[in-house]
């Protein structure tokens, strides 16, 4: 079958490889439609270090193709969505409420990362029965792949950020998942959202998901904005949604003694992250700083189905463009350069 | 100046009394809008005992028209809300995060309990600078006046059901609190809404405020149809806004195991209320029973506001009626016979 | 191989078995030593229904004798204990971090219920990575039976509890689960801890195992003592460790307005549990009602185990009777009559 | 009166000065015992900035001397307990569960920063009803002393570390306030103890007060060792009692996936603390980092005397030095220069 893979640090390919096969608890799936993410640029990039034609890809959705024997609640012909991250369950970390780090830091992370990820003709999915879940009716493959990252880890910032409602709530950068973040904000009861973002493009789709005031970066320090804008008691929660050291730093800055700051930036580089020591209350200010790993799960991906299905939030809208999975290569390389506007990548299997 | 008060168990009129005066810590107000709420059907019917000409009422929005010499964050001519539940900021239970309960239980609750309500000429507010907001331009006296009790009661009821992202959540009745809980459990994240309510026009209005079903109990079991609805399962969360044996026996038995029963209702007769115990897991279902009391104050109000500032509710939806001070008695009739479709009647104080 | 079972309602008595196997994610343990437990009784009067030859038994500590295929972290030799509950741990239930209701209400709960138990001479546990941990040196068979039921139940009632630094608690029955509720709320930060308890014996360990007062039921009501010893204030929290209306209806009353009712005791017959509505602030007072099965799983285990390794506490004080496994139906009959002051009989498998 | 005071940065020394007067809401408190503390230091060598003949001080037990017109819970004679923080409770951040900041960051730190701390022979407390506690008989002052400070934020640093019952935790410094965050451990449920500090003294202490382990940093990498100790998985929790980058860093370090960082240190100076990103998990392994300011309030400090009235700690212990009030500029000088192995000194008024 074919793949598209990281060959080594810095380059990408189509290779053909074996179909895999389903162990007991497992699955194997028939993709349908995928999307691209910036993280697999990363790890193309050496984030991960070295890896050998490793297939790349963790959002997708598709068709049941085999299940292992133990798999009780999946068969062949359905459809179904699967997580980013699929734990093992039974680990340590996960019966202490933090799957996604079963098996060590990032443990659940498989796709992409310890085993051959989506983008291939068939994919496995290992415990099947906890880890994907029935597409319902009335949501598209388009709509449910959104589930797998994108939903799951947008919403969770927000859901960690800890807002009282009617809060105050910073989300710093509008990629797919900041704007699901500014969206998670408004599901979580967020009084007051502001978006930070320079792309004309990106501002638009933070205000159509309900971001109520959009910082320009580009046009003078979002701090100071964000202060004036809170009449300088800074916001409950600031989201961290980029990855990077300013942005961080800014997020601390903007929240206010007692609130919290949300990560689920990817932090790719450097040695440190750097908290500013005033700002932060001489480490007395009762500022939570939290992060999150994409929750995986059939519950969460069911729960995040359902709201698909109840229409609470459209993600397709943040499809800027399509192709064959032969395109893959051109979608994954408009991806890492962030050119022609794009947002969010989809892919058609078939 | 006049006040209408509740002259004994049974009996309501209009009569005269001494404009309040403000300690240090206090404020007067002048009434703009209020609402008359169930809550004083209750009190004059004697749920709270005997009461000698006790004002009723307890939403309000204002003009302040005078502050005690220690208050800061107000002055005359400022236009304020203020929360039905007045709490005491330093006692025991508001620094154990239950201000609500200040002074025992249910302690914060003042306004037409343990002192004159707020329908009367002039209003004293307990502690000003704790328990008044200022209402931001673009929010008129008529939407600020549920920040009071409907918003944060009903939203609170939301809160404390503890769902998850994606959850679903049953609504037994939908008064004008069961409403903005429907409304509170789409801003705190339900994936599915079902609200339980057999008048037709509470039916519409929970539709509009987010509710995916509705569920008519005067043609079925409503314990049948949610579970049916939830195939089987249960809901993660269920919320009582009515105050009656039979509805909160009805949450518990929708209530999957793990799951959460919020009470908001006030239940005002009968020795004890029943937990099934079966649908309970004979104690060990792991499913909790929470309860609430409007929480009041400042920051609470600020934030309610803010929510109508920002657009995210709008509650004057369920104002059917429209009554001048001098025909509350009428206002108060209606509500107590919940007459004439009644779910809130507003009242216009000039 | 000789199995102690309950033959039908109301009988039980030694026969012989097949020796159990392992699937592929299984163990086989040959038990050493473990420990009756009053559930058992109620199951043998029928609380859970009909059952044929089903062994009893759910406490146990011993020796793994064959681990199937795919189990990675034990191997035979290894000395183990298992928890009374062993969760399937990829359910939605457990995803949801509840565990003990993997599939369905009290699913976790398999031993004696819905499979053999542990008092047959080789025993089966499912998910052996995620269901037990090995045993450390310095730690004895028989302190490690107590892990089971006895410290994971009566700890997470304090646990669930939400004891303030400082705080209140009041235990209501001083059984084992109770004794360790007690010893749990010490450890969970009670300033002062009240037990209920009328057995001279049971009052005696309560004070050992950290009780700061003794309210003996027998000798007036333990309501009017409670709120005495509390100031008229009553406790932050209450915990349920017998199962019955009287108590629970005793926690809700001397439980102060904002604390919670935690329970852990199983309620075995009646169709309702009672809420003393007035004292439960009219459903308004922020009185939460919580409730817990015992919580399994290797992590949890680990941790009582390591609590038994640094010496926090000494759960054989509560071993009053041993026996061997032949005469476990000795123990077993002690143990339904409550006869001989037995508090807890331990069984030696060899 | 005499008072100890800050003449300016760098410079101490008694003064005379005016009695202070109460205003209607306040006390003034004759002082009986007091302590010293490291923050002091601090602010003395300018880590507030400039002051002038500003009172040092903020650990105090005393009589009541007078109360303000509208204080209810206490009058003259009375033996009180007071904490070192003493918020307003009717501000926003009261009202937001966050006390310590109210009106503004570490606002509600009041003595030896905003006004006159204790070190005087008469004591200003502003909200006496809210901020002051009755010490129980069979509590002496030099104990209750310690309520105010060293109990209050060393157990903070032990509830705010969600401590899993059972669970590992690390402590490094032990300082008063690390000494009692590694009892604060114990009575949160730890079951590993591990306590970091070179000094042979503390460590002894540590040992009493709890500690399963001591890890001498002079005598080795400290990471490497706890990594060692808890066979390579890491602590569920580390808490941070010196406030340098190092032990920051170190805390981070050591704490495993799904953990929580728990700061109470007080970080004097740098621009920056520094996460390192890559055991951060870049930003995903889901470790929280969480700060706190010494909890105040009467109900807390209530709950801190039951502590002691109870037995349950002996912070006494950690008295190494006592001095008559005319003598304080010489404890105040040992306490800076972590003289002659000094921990904590008491101060006799009288």
């Amino acid at each position: 079958m074919q793949a598209f893979v990281m060959e080594r640090v810095g380059e990408t390919g189509m290779v053909e490889k074996e179909k895999p096969e389903a162990g007991p608890l497992d699955a194997i799936l028939k993709p349908t439609k995928g999307l691209v993410c910036t993280s697999d640029c990363h790890t193309v990039h050496g984030a991960l270090g070295e890896r050998d034609d490793l297939t790349l890809g963790h959002e997708v959705v598709g068709i049941v193709e085999e299940v292992g024997s133990a798999v009780t609640r999946f068969e062949p012909g359905d459809r179904v969505a699967v997580g980013a991250i699929t734990p093992d369950w039974n680990s340590e970390a996960a019966q202490d409420d933090h799957p996604s780090q079963s098996n060590g830091a990032l443990g659940g992370w498989k796709f992409a990362n310890v085993k051959d990820g989506v983008f291939q003709e068939y994919v496995h999915v290992n415990d099947a029965d906890g880890n994907m879940a029935h597409v319902p009716d009335g949501v598209s493959d388009h709509e449910a792949a959104y589930t797998a990252d994108m939903l799951s880890t947008g919403f969770a910032a927000a859901e960690n950020a800890d807002i009282p409602m009617g809060g105050t709530v910073a989300v710093f950068a509008q990629g797919p998942v900041g704007l699901m973040a500014t969206k998670g904000a408004r599901l979580q009861g967020a009084g007051e959202v502001i978006a930070v973002e320079t792309v004309e493009k990106r501002q638009e789709l933070a205000r159509e998901y309900g971001a109520d005031h959009v910082v320009d970066f580009a046009e003078g320090d979002p701090v100071e904005e964000i202060m004036s804008l809170t009449d300088g008691r800074g916001v409950d929660a600031a989201i961290e949604a980029l990855g990077t050291d300013q942005t961080l730093k800014d997020c601390i800055k903007v929240t206010k003694p007692g609130g919290t700051v949300s990560n689920v930036g990817y932090h790719g580089d450097g040695e440190f992250r750097h908290i500013p020591r005033e700002e932060w209350g001489v480490g007395m200010a009762e500022i939570d700083i939290v992060t999150d790993l994409c929750p995986g799960g059939g519950l969460r991906i069911r729960r995040m189905l359902r709201m698909l299905e109840n229409d609470l939030v459209d993600p397709t809208k943040m499809t800027t463009h399509e192709f064959d999975f032969e395109e893959i290569e051109t979608a994954f390389d408009l991806m890492d350069e962030k050119a022609d506007d794009i947002i969010k990548p989809l892919v058609h299997f078939e």
